[in-house]
């Protein structure tokens, strides 16, 4: 392991007298390089109970030697221990921005904001409260920050200036009366052209352990901090076909006709979901199946058959009448949640109960994975969860379980599937630190389809992936929106759960449960109908990023700034994102009808018109309601798969391939056998321009894959 | 001092060892009636910084001593120390309501919600951030009960239960499939069906003292907290006058023109607000009169000459080309706001040094009160403000100080007022406990007129006092509604700080500033000089009603459910409220003609028509757009002024007094003179039923009054 070239010294500020803390004196802060340009800094006695400590993955240890780059520390962070816990210190450049810090709905660049990192069900307000919060960040200074800590931590994102620095009065102009802009000013001012400090509180801690990754980009940090998660997760081939959940009351025979509804109408579905009510309680869970599914295993088998996996609604808290209730009693929190016991899945005992129990009445006869709803905290609204003040039998407060729950519950979901020897991909409410190599994606009970947009990229800093899911919508172009955007994102899914028909059938809510349809539904469904083709076709091409994400740690979907670090236009830009190394993605939302879209350095290219855009520059594009705005780098070889009705028809792997300019080059297929430890066997689509031919093959030489191109596309 | 009857055992719990605090062991809660009918509990060791230990104003020993009950202590609160600080537990009965909690613009009935007590200018949620929390509620049981801690205290109101309390799951129905309407349920329960508990938890502190106030009735236990808190404010009649606050770039010309506009049009004003630009710098604050006044002494004495106040808007963050920045620099804490010092105002020095400069250059040449802006935190907008890990000289912490800091620059204003021996009566963002005896408003700038409306009688559970201020509207009929809202609260005021004309002229901002009036503007004038007068008709009343607050601590405005404790149907009304003893008022917003009231028990009539209604039902009445809806109690006996154009004119003393219903009996008016401590002295308004014949006196004599009845009415 590569040791730390140039030592620094970092010091302990005891600054208060540390009367709760006891006679302790000052001691140095440890410090050392742990992996490849990654250091750990430990202050004091760090909490026992933290993301590192807890953590079931370890790191890619094999990437992250990849990425090597023998760097000095970037940054030194220092704390000091004060009575009211900790308080890191972290310096910040001019015009140095943040970016990160988990799933944030309401924000992208951090900078100049405050931050309470809360796991919160319902994150309305940009105040850090999240489905997923995550104590780690990265600066346009090319490095990352983590703070290993399951506290709820207050960040002060440099917009706090000490007395000890303030300006000279002299300086000051003696009268500044230039009214509103003033004032505006006033409130806005975050101190970016400033040099300060990012302060972290760390509230009643008695130490803290401080990761730095280095860059020397914002990309390379990013990356860097996945591959010390464990490497991003590659989901299962179906994982990235259509998902469609179906109406929470649904019976067993309504659920096999809505299947057979999607097989002839054409509509392309991998993976039909279950909602609350398929167990006889929900809030909290029986884990029973309900009378309304008379044959659960007779209907999975049913399922499978016709190419639909089945993904079940769980939730974390165990209902009195569930077989594992009393089992799980000794293994569970202090504090019941809707009457339900919550399973402290820090322990080994309440794994191995929730485990046993489930991989016996649900994996087996053929669930292929979970959503984990409400695992995240709901503070202000119905405030259902358990109190910070709780007790667990591994030592953990409420607070520290509610930064850890939904992490470890995704453990308890994993340890079902990798005893069965069995890859997964599942929804969950709630994430946080070190969550790239699981196979689960955020969702969210909002609906705004500006911050869903924002969020799809603005996860990827944080190594977290998250789905702007399609439930209903307020008109035709509404829905239509929002499916281009699902599709674009790294789960594809409908949730229909308080509908009994497919929304294109009938927007309105009490219509569509009466079974009475829009006069043109077929118009609307066949719009929709090409949109999910649409996503069947990239499939091949989202798998490649999602090795990418396994290998390198490389955010499969993310915001432009971490391709174009040098460009200033994109701090702030929310509304485009990349999809892999090659496309450009610009949902629109309803009520646009055109859209200035931002164009980085370098020649792009239109998905579907094949029009060529010289990029340094913006936009403003017409975007009929049919198309979502797609742009190509110029050089991509662009691998498009048959759209099939699910991910296991043998077309899915039969490959038209469009070559974007006048390029030689390779793009990198990965096999996926679908096995537990799939080998992913790198194949390259090989284009040579001189010859104006293309080859398949491995490294180079021509070799069985089950993928086949059927056709090589040029477009200049 | 009345001695506890009853004495209770209080326990220590303790539930985990107590390494953060050393080797104590566990000590009894010492616990005593420290007034009558009022307990103090303390538990551990308590923080030196608190409502109660930084108080300056004492509790009203007179009026506790008025309302003496002798009763035992109705509730008793444990306390355990935990590793997280303190944990309170009061113990809640089946169908207990809360209300309090200081100002909560989102709620109004609390039982069932968290809230986290933190001071915020954004307060857009329903969670605890307010620009005035108070850790003090009253419960339908009849009881008051006071955290005295300066913390942002995390509350569960009674809907969390413990693993140990579970429900036998032999009781439990196997199967409750009740669809949509059960999973409502399960997010909406919440548990005041059950026997329950608060819980509070006090971060990171050693010990806490909790205050039990005694009833019986909720009201009862309100007004024994406001006399503790030192009895309510008595305000100068002026302050019960109409309020205008003026564009923030106004020239001392245009404010004497717009002064002389007002007298000349005939609309009531008693204050002019000058807002943030009459100084050099704003944000921070230099206290030095802008160019744009060139005499201000000479503008307030002719402003004085036509019955003018004038107030003026503050901060208290000191700009650094303020002359008082130097002498300020070591009472100050030591993180900068807006580039401002954060005066420690606990601190004497850092108050002398505020007040001997203000007195000099503001107060002494006219300025009669202030407008103490952005004295919240701004945790989520801008973040402008100093962070929690702050230090102060006095020893506060920063999270310490924005719960104290309301409340001790109130005391640093205060104390220039006290030195000049005058009266006030001033506006400002940030308040919190023991706050009763203070002559400041709150007001928010949110906007939204149903939290506006709530507030006005939320904010007596907590001897908080709150205008539904009027900035500029988005119709007329918005405007007459905003505006008949803020002249039935403690103070009636339009801030018209970003127009140069009052939004009757012109409702659109851009056009109003260009001195383009509307078309029919005269006729809206005329509509809301009406609404107006209608507020100059009651100070005799409200005076009254706010001397009740002083003697008796009874919120002048208030929620019904304190007058009417028994009737269920108001437990949740909050768009309702009491106005003194005698009126009930509902106002409305824009886009309703017609509104469902609430009429308690007894026979009420319609202030406008005389029309008497039979309470203890709901109707809908039709209200037109010039009405707003107010009730009197039969029995009343109400005087209403002669409406005056200040409160300085003469005939502002002459009253009709209306007699509703066949009552013998008295209403009690009481005189300000206007002195620093006036004597309130008792007139008596006597009517005498059998002889259809009132009279004006001192304890039923005919005597010396500056109230003259030029008329009686009877309304049957």
């Amino acid at each position: 392991m590569q040791r730390l070239k140039n030592r620094v010294t970092v010091c302990w500020l005891f600054l208060f007298p540390l009367i709760a803390f006891g006679q302790e004196t000052g001691s140095a802060a440890k410090e050392k390089q742990v992996y490849p340009d990654v250091w750990c800094f430990t202050f004091g006695t760090p909490d026992l109970i933290t993301p590192v400590t807890t953590r079931n993955i370890h790191p890619n240890l094999e990437g992250l030697q990849a990425v090597k780059k023998e760097m000095n520390c970037p940054v030194i962070p220092i704390a000091e221990l004060t009575d009211r816990g900790v308080l890191i210190h972290i310096p910040l450049q001019k015009e140095e921005l943040i970016y990160g810090l988990g799933l944030q709905l309401q924000s992208f660049q951090q900078r100049g904001s405050k931050k309470i990192l809360r796991v919160n069900a319902d994150p309305e307000n940009n105040t850090g409260d999240s489905h997923a919060p995550v104590p780690f960040y990265v600066t346009t200074q090319g490095y990352g920050i983590f703070v290993d800590n399951a506290r709820y931590l207050t960040c002060y994102l440099g917009n706090k200036r000490k007395k000890a620095d303030a300006v000279n009065p002299e300086l000051v102009s003696k009268e500044s009366n230039d009214g509103w802009n003033s004032l505006i000013n006033s409130y806005q001012r975050n101190g970016i052209a400033e040099e300060s400090e990012v302060l972290i509180e760390v509230p009643m801690a008695k130490g803290v352990t401080v990761y730095v990754f280095g860059g020397p980009s914002m990309k390379d940090a990013v990356a860097r901090y996945n591959l010390f998660a464990g490497g991003g997760v590659v989901p299962p081939k179906w994982g990235l076909g259509f998902w469609y959940r179906v109406n929470s009351d649904c019976t067993q025979e309504q659920l096999l006709t809505l299947a057979d509804d999607f097989r002839n109408r054409g509509i392309p579905c991998d993976v039909l979901g279950l909602e609350p009510h398929w167990q006889t309680h929900s809030y909290s869970s029986s884990y029973v199946w309900s009378t309304k599914f008379p044959d659960p295993a007779g209907m999975l088998s049913e399922l499978s058959k016709k190419n639909f996996r089945v993904n079940m609604w769980q939730q974390a808290f165990v209902h009195p009448t569930s077989p594992i209730y009393d089992d799980l009693k000794p293994w569970s929190g202090d504090y019941l949640v809707w009457n339900g016991l919550v399973p402290d899945f820090l322990t080994d005992e309440a794994k191995r109960i929730y485990r046993d129990y489930n991989k016996k009445m649900n994996v087996d006869i053929g669930i292929s994975g979970f959503k984990a709803d409400e695992c995240d905290n709901s503070d202000f609204t119905g405030n259902w969860s358990f109190p910070e003040c709780s007790n667990f039998p591994s030592g953990a407060s409420g607070e520290q379980m509610h930064s850890l729950f939904g992490l470890r519950f995704q453990d308890a979901i994993l340890s079902i599937f990798d005893e069965k020897q069995q890859r997964t991909y599942c929804l969950v409410r709630n994430s946080g630190a070190l969550a790239a190599p699981y196979p689960f994606v955020l969702y969210s009970d909002l609906y705004n389809h500006h911050t869903f947009i924002n969020a799809i990229a603005q996860s990827g800093f944080s190594g977290l992936l998250w789905t702007p899911e399609v439930r209903d919508a307020s008109s035709k172009e509404d829905l239509i929106r929002r499916l281009q955007s699902t599709v674009f994102s790294p789960l594809a899914i409908i949730n229909g759960w308080y509908l009994m028909n497919p929304p294109w059938k009938q927007l309105n809510r009490a219509l569509n449960n009466l079974n009475q349809f829009d006069e043109h539904w077929e118009e609307t469904e066949a719009i929709c109908r090409d949109i999910i083709k649409l996503r069947m076709q990239f499939i091949p091409y989202l798998q490649a990023a999602f090795v990418n994400y396994q290998k390198k740690g490389i955010p499969p979907f993310r915001a432009l700034i971490l391709d174009y670090p040098d460009d200033k236009n994109l701090q702030n830009l929310n509304d485009q994102f990349m999809m892999g190394d090659q496309l450009m993605v610009v949902p629109l939302t309803a009520g646009e009808k055109s859209k200035s879209i931002y164009f980085p350095q370098g020649t792009w290219y239109d998905f579907f018109t094949g029009e060529k855009i010289d990029g340094g520059c913006r936009l403003t594009i017409d975007v009929p309601l049919d198309h979502i705005p797609v742009f190509v780098k110029a050089g991509s070889i662009l691998p498009l798969a048959t759209p099939t009705l699910s991910t296991d028809e043998p077309a899915s792997n039969e490959l038209t391939v469009r070559v974007y300019g006048s390029v030689s080059g390779f793009f990198s297929l990965y096999e996926d056998d679908g096995s537990f430890t799939p080998s992913f066997k790198e194949i390259l689509l090989v284009w040579d321009a001189s010859r104006q031919k293309g080859s398949i093959g491995t490294k180079g030489k021509q070799s069985d894959s089950y993928y086949n191109v059927v056709d090589w596309k040029v477009i200049h």
